[in-house]
């Protein structure tokens, strides 16, 4: 079995149930979710060895947290434990025309106050294939940021293949801010997850809006950006919200060692959660590149892996590779499956 | 902060859970609900100093519905109380082809036997700029009648501006009860809400189906109510049941002063909750004039307004101003607000 | 009233709540469920006299069972208890593009010991008018094969008219299998119903690819299967899994006597729950035939019935004979009954 | 099995969640419940052929209190629809030392306009072995009272055993109207069941105060009843408030051919819901003389029975004569039976 | 009507449902819980015009957070909106021989924050009558602590009655630091509530254990405080664990003025929710001094305040003053109320 | 950490809601529950290195079993999958006098086709420390016999320590049955449990009841267990239903090394869900004898880490060693820890 490792700050979700508004009701669906922690719960589904890295506090709920990981299969022999809160978010589910909304109260969470030697990130690698984190852990201060500077060049030193997954949150930190801080981390990345509006805000990379490209934009982008920093592949995520309620849900992949971008099928998904759809599309890329699929079938891989993530409430992704792949196959779709 | 006044009868609903049938499982979801109430919490979430009156009997229901009122903002200084029961109805929600149904238990309610001295109308309008109702209080029996007529007579003798939703209830009255009780009401209505159903039916206009006026019918039928009656706007309310599960919902506006009709946009819905929507129309159609919105503006202001609603369980619009024009600057739909 | 008897095995049914996965949250929801008898309840609701048969373990799961069945308004004078266990499935709602899920736990349950000499046929159907089961009940193990061949040479005996829902599991049997035991079975078939796979997994039906038939395919397969076992009508049902989450559902319905072919209008559906649409179309099918309704309005009541179970939670189609009707008339769909 | 037949109201139970007050969360448990009822439905879990006769509106709600009744297992072949509205009542369960409070809205019900033409009691009590109503229902107005009358008259005619609950609801009526109509019916009873604050307010029978009687005091007082209303056996309940939160519950019964009186076991009870604890008394004893047990075995059982309801939510009494009898003979409290 | 002002912080409480652990089940009850706050709700209940001065975030679960105010009837004209998060804390409910354990997330919360200028307690205090805060408040940090201390230099100056219930938490700081900080602010209280722990550690007041006081000991206790700090009436409220689940609660006042010591009588209590127990006292005692109760029938209102409100889920004290009369004079208890 | 390994059977169980008959409300509450399973999960949460063994099936049931003992600290290497179904046992919980009710599905289940080479016991009990079953998995069949038996060899082989709930189960097997299979098995226990009525039915061990010995018989009857087996520890549980709903639970251990006889403290509760009373006792022993305490004090903490789990809804024992210690030290109890 494969080792991956991610790292990131794993969060207490209190979501309103159904469609309704926060605190409509006297009652909150709890949950533990974030980005990372996502992808690591999906890598283990899809049957990896999968570790995940964080901090937490050594009371009630952080040992909620850790159980949930081990739950969902997720090994935590290097998350550190101190400080005094969890990371909390509200969610509320939309329903379209109205949007989804979160309100975060992580400040001063367990990780912020991360050092850098609270993990031994030689020892978390050893015999590891992927690490893999996100462009949130730096924006939570300066101690995880040089947490995540501290693993990165440890991956680098062990060979290990490094993934990185942009997420910009406007409500973190400013374009100015992340793009100091990103950039530099972004040299370390061998494969770059992102949307078009994440490689402009976090990563400083675009084109003129005059320039008329068509199709062809993503891939001057993914281009542009694989080279600047040399990156081997970029994938680019991309939602159409459509008028009616149903999104369409397509990426694209481009391969520098080929200079090829390759275009997923389109899913047309009625999304249930929307919330970890980039996460679960990290983790698709992840298993079917380090498993030896060819970039193409990854991408298609990692598309449907998502799409399928937007059905089930919560962050995580509760499918195997097995359902992915007859998804991709094409059976059963509105069938009942007996 | 403006003084807004609404009159109407306030129910306890009970609803079936999901998209269950009525008392398929043993348990009901509860709310208060009514159409002239339900626009006063619009407002009042709006941030106007939003009043209803009504009358409740004495008792734990009676004083939770009192509550429901303080929670969403509404003042409750003139709400009568008495009688011995209130007003209820029991909802299930439907899932297209199914149509949602509602079952009242509202006979003998405490508001149908309220006496128009029960409420000192000059004092409730005191400094008031608008006051609202609908055509179903007076159908509920000659006192709420009688009370609405001094409601009527209070308002236009303080200089009050006066908007109905006609909400012509088929359960409620006939053809020709609803014709005889409201034509005259409605000669106090500046701003008159209803359907084309509406108009036939509780008002007695209509155009000749024989007639092929295309889009222009709406035009006709509004100058022909705005002309016999003394309107400024009428506004009509349509839903395009789709054969799909989603529902165009539109209006028009037609504003007497310059004989135009405004069109609003179409809004394709997936409704979680369609009870209410009407409601949340007139509530954002009523803001919007009264905070000085052209009749354009308004009347986009309102369809937005109640297509949010329509995404919303329970009856209440439990959104804001800044909501609602985040939606027409066409911000954020289908993305997670974070 | 007329009496309709129904024969097979009702299951406890457990599913996860929402859209969540299976085990995802500490709760399941409950009901009773299984093709036969949910055709016996929807002819109950519809108002015929309908009695089911099976057989269940004589502790607290079969007594809830029983009462399930009277709640329902099917009597259950000729259940059999006996047994030990109940047959158990658990089910979660897919959501597009994630198919539904069942989980069979039902060998050894109390029906597999059924002897065809526990329940006195002739005097189940003694003035029944019709006699109905499907191709699940002699999957279950000899002991039902013997029992539905007893039921099928009594309701011949008595002349009552006998029909069958193919209801082919994979899970259960082989087609080989399959077709050994219900070909013969067949013969007693009045009426039958059927998917185009059923027909040839089940009964080695089958049109060759390469013969382009386009719509008149059905057509030709019904003739072939209403000649081969003397069938007076075969009705095949469709679902067209859409792209978009909204399910279009169709059937046609050949009558032997005329050689015609109705085709049935096609309902854009958003389903709510799958499960039990076919037990749903076969009672609307009994229901029509029975009380008189041509070939061509039986079948479109079918369908109809079957569209509104698929917004019901749950396998049984609670709906009454004016509400499917009125679907048919094309009332009120999309606004709310007040 | 034996026939028997009671009479009175269903209506609608609406109970806040848990130990909640009514409507502190916008959720109502809801169940069927009526004092004649929950005795018809634990007389048909005995295992006896009963009816429950009613009047219920031809509405949603009124099939779904018939579908209870029969998955209950009682018979509604003589229930009467018509009317447009069920009684309805609200409940919060207390916890010591609060107590349990219930907000009726049964004015105006279907059963109040119930006309004694609408049942033909010959019809009904035909080879019946036993009619049972209580106070309540000829409180509800003159037509029930007069329908009461119908049914005693008839009951008398035919040699049917005749037993009443006092059941005194001092929100219905006051003393003087109680006594004026119940001392008459009361001729017609049998076996008469009471609290001795029954007895004194709802049929005028009391003892001074001042006499100190100790345990005497409920023999002389049953002993009054008998001799001056002709009864056979009168049984007195009585709850002893305990200051801990258990609750003694206790009878006595005096059987008027022997002048004895016996005293059954004192219970001690932490209610789960106290809703029905009479009910379930009266049920037992029905039970229990109508199977020939003794009067001090029927005694014995009908205390345990009600016991038992009371640690079971909702109005029935969900147990089986088997589980009265293994709780008699004292096994497996406290244990789990496996 | 009588105005009264509390302050202090309001949290958003999240507990696991009934008697489970925390996170057992991925679900949390949710409500707005403090001690101040919880007076002043318990306060407006009893019919008071009670404001209560906090500071919360503004974003939508401080909207919530002040929704729930004027649900249960509380004033917030002088709630200050600011900060970036509330406070929380997660409940879970013990069952004898198993604590309720409270975890604390309120680090950093709005109120820590406050300025004394952001409140005008003069125009807050205008025309009140009573003044209410605890011992929690200063302990939240400095800025806490001098507005606590501008209001009671406010109130002093306005002629206001001041309470103070001490409340010693030992989570938020040691003995010194809250003598340190509480003695000089009790200087200024007219009526004081503690436990006998609360005036040891966190005003220093002790007797020495060697000295056999029996009943004497609370009221050498409450002398001693009342003397050094100039306290009209002192207020000792005690728990008596039983072992058996129920638990004794009483409490004693001393009265300056005569130097009495009166004794409440004891309740035995299941306790339902323990959370809110001294609150529920403080503002029973409140209630019935400012409405002019003797310091006797006062301390006997006060504690059966306190008894009913350990009957209901949730921090409030769900109950009126009516209720808490009828307790006093032993009507109902153990029976239903109908 | 000291390693322990536990065999049985894993079952799904299914309770209905609070004190609710099964299937009385449409929904079943969901955990995985088996007495080995129990202790495995109590002696992780104590900080051992459980390892539990069963046989489970490889479907989605299966997966979510293997997914809860990993939420729960427990390893399951050694976990065979295979077979078809899972174990089920439906559950009802009591509240006195009505004792809870557990029906039991398990026929069939995956465990009971386990091979004795399916489990590779002398890797599995490699360094442990301590190997744990009970009288249940014997009973289920001759492989699970076989397979336990081989556990036991091997056990011993490896100079494990052994011990084994006797839990004698009535439903399983007759006395006769079970002495024949246990007796050679309990050769190669060192410490066993078991309450007086396992020791008679299961292991045919008894005191004539003439004998009047009073305190004196569990210490007889302890010894000539430990004699006639050579066993070290013999604990013997006893509940004595209170006729109040509180229950009374103690524990005796008899040590043979000493003779002597330690009798633990009583424990007045008032029990939330009695399942698993057992199976915490066991864990508490095993985790003190395991770590060193004193017989006397083993016996303590064991008995009141079982009074703790009775507390806490479902099977598990979810304290920690700081909260039984707790408890032994006497704080906190009938307060809010905060």
């Amino acid at each position: 079995m494969k080792k991956v490792v991610t790292f990131g700050e794993l969060m207490l979700r209190l979501s309103s149930p159904g469609f309704e508004r926060l605190l409509q009701s006297p009652e909150l669906k709890v949950s533990f979710g974030g980005g990372e922690a996502n992808v690591a719960i999906s890598l283990a589904r899809f049957g990896l060895d999968s570790y995940y890295v964080t901090r937490l506090p050594p009371h009630a709920l952080g040992d909620a947290a850790v159980r949930a990981l081990h739950a969902e299969g997720v090994r935590s022999d290097y998350v550190v434990r101190g400080g005094s809160r969890m990371g909390l978010y509200f969610a509320e589910t939309g329903a379209d025309p109205r949007p989804s909304v979160v309100v975060y109260d992580r400040a001063h969470s367990a990780i912020t106050e991360i050092e850098p030697k609270d993990v031994d990130w030689g020892l978390a690698l050893r015999s590891a294939q992927w690490f893999h984190t996100s462009g949130i852990t730096p924006a939570l201060g300066p101690k995880p940021e040089a947490c995540t500077r501290a693993a990165l060049e440890a991956a680098k030193r062990a060979g290990v293949t490094v993934s990185l997954d942009v997420n910009y949150r406007r409500k973190l930190w400013s374009d100015e801010e992340a793009q100091r801080v990103l950039r530099p981390l972004v040299e370390f990345v061998d494969i770059l997850v992102a949307s078009e509006e994440d490689l402009e805000s976090a990563l400083g990379i675009s084109l003129p809006q005059s320039l008329d490209l068509g199709a062809d934009r993503q891939h001057r982008l993914a281009e542009r950006v694989a080279q600047q920093f040399g990156i081997q592949m970029v994938a680019i995520t991309r939602r159409h919200p459509a008028a009616t309620g149903e999104h369409d849900w397509t990426a694209v992949l481009y391969e520098r060692a080929t200079s090829a971008l390759f275009r997923s099928p389109r899913w047309a998904i009625n999304p249930v959660d929307r919330i970890g759809a980039g996460d679960s599309f990290a983790a698709g890329l992840i298993y079917a590149v380090v498993t030896g699929r060819s970039a193409e079938r990854a991408l298609a891989f990692a598309v449907a892996a998502s799409a399928l993530k937007q059905t089930i409430p919560g962050d995580y992704n509760r499918v195997s590779v097995e359902e992915v792949d007859r998804l991709l196959r094409g059976v059963d779709t509105g069938e009942v499956q007996r």
